[in-house]
């Protein structure tokens, strides 16, 4: 039996991200020139954790590349939430910081949260705060978290108007899903969220018009039970490159669909640096 | 045709509400003879509109009768922003009150939002700040918005637990439906959130294990979508003691139902008292 060919077309995000950083190292320069400040992010790390101290080195050489100052701090893995909501708390007050970036997680014996409360509403570009949560919430300004911002963005670049359609979101974490979710029903979907306790799954995700899958299980949704026509957001990234749905059979029934890697993925350095310059221009005006 | 018998069983919040309240009294009293100190909730009303008048009224009459002070501040329809803002930043920081309340709408002309942020989040009883929104979104601990704190106990009530049932809420208010959608999300239902834009409403209430509905349209849910056994609660209260979902056939279908009035209605302000109390117990603590 021949295999059934792709339908989809692919949603690309590595040259959506792509138009996206340049557009914003156009701003900073622009910025830079304007008023003789560049704009900066300031970079926290605590310990030593190899895949975080991978992650802020690329986040600072996008940075660079951009036209972004980052300032970079690295704190012992021994730091106290005391002495991390300090040091975040002089960032958020510093006038020559307009974005701060906390890694994370931030590892065991910190208070995570309480860390990301001292980071100002107004220079949390990477949307952790109670205070982005909230105004994503309610569809009000203010900055998002950077991948859900990213898939929003998709959809968008691809004239998809979720209002009135059915998403699907599954995985409900606190930077993914559930911001993801929200930021749809702000745009007017129907949505439904979905976690480890769904009774039905596949029932649930043959619903969806629009697909959010944000669980971090490889091809955890299966490729038949997408609706034919849907628009698959694959947010998964897992080890060999392989995303949360099953790409194949699922590419051969959606209507748009992205690609793993080159989809959601860029988007989110891409965003956080677009959210750095919208920091620094309303900080600098 | 003879009718169908109701099947479902009633949900008390009159009987669940009165006994929060005795409850909460109860509490009450004891802080006052341990600690010498009245728990105290702020009252804050803006203009003369007839309705929130009643309200604060009968707020304030709830207090008194379970043992909470209350102070009451009437300011003309005339404050402007900034004004409100000063008035709730100086009973955030006044140490003789525990809970404030800001009826609302607060009416055109002033900005709703920074009213509500002026609120410190451990006085926000009411559950309107940007903080206790998410940690309703997070299920962390913090104030709820009432009628959704209200809803979740009368689930807890009847032993309904929304783990791996299906939720459906209609409506995507900002004090209602949405977190309410949240909380049962927190407790581990799926959950789809419903509203104007919905495509095929009819469809998606008939997913509903649990049906909340928050439009405030007379009998706007069908009885013949309730799915046989379903939990249907219902916050709407429209003219003529009616509510969001055509009563006599739902009850034939649900197996459990909210009466309206003297289901949901009933159990938001015991929350607020409730949560007064508690504010007031960190607070004297």
């Amino acid at each position: 039996m021949s295999r059934t060919p792709a339908t989809a077309r692919l949603m690309d995000g590595s040259g959506l991200a792509r138009r996206l950083v340049d557009e914003t190292a156009a701003r900073a320069a622009d910025l830079t020139r304007r008023t003789g400040t560049q704009p900066c992010l300031a970079t926290v790390l605590v310990g030593e954790d190899p895949a975080s101290v991978t992650y802020v080195k690329m986040k600072r050489a996008r940075c660079e590349k951009a036209g972004i100052r980052s300032r970079h701090l690295e704190l012992p893995a021994t730091t106290t939430t005391a002495e991390l909501v300090a040091v975040l708390a002089d960032l958020s007050g510093d006038p020559d910081v307009h974005g701060i970036l906390l890694q994370h997680p931030v590892g065991p014996g910190i208070d995570e949260r309480a860390a990301f409360e001292a980071i100002a509403p107004e220079k949390d570009v990477d949307g952790v705060t109670f205070s982005s949560f909230a105004t994503m919430g309610f569809g009000l300004p203010g900055f998002v978290s950077c991948t859900p911002g990213g898939i929003m963005r998709l959809l968008d670049a691809y004239d998809v108007d979720p209002a009135g359609k059915r998403a699907v979101v599954v995985g409900r974490s606190a930077i993914l899903g559930k911001p993801a979710g929200l930021m749809l029903l702000a745009r007017n979907a129907t949505v439904t969220y979905c976690h480890s306790y769904t009774a039905d799954l596949s029932a649930a995700v043959r619903e969806a018009d629009i697909l959010v899958a944000a669980v971090g299980r490889p091809r955890f949704i299966k490729g038949e039970d997408i609706k034919p026509g849907a628009v698959v957001i694959d947010a998964g990234y897992n080890p060999g490159n392989v995303g949360d749905v099953d790409f194949d059979t699922a590419a051969t029934r959606a209507s748009l669909i992205t690609p793993v890697p080159g989809g959601v993925g860029p988007m989110t350095i891409a965003v956080l640096l677009s959210q750095t310059v919208d920091a620094a221009e309303r900080q600098l005006a």
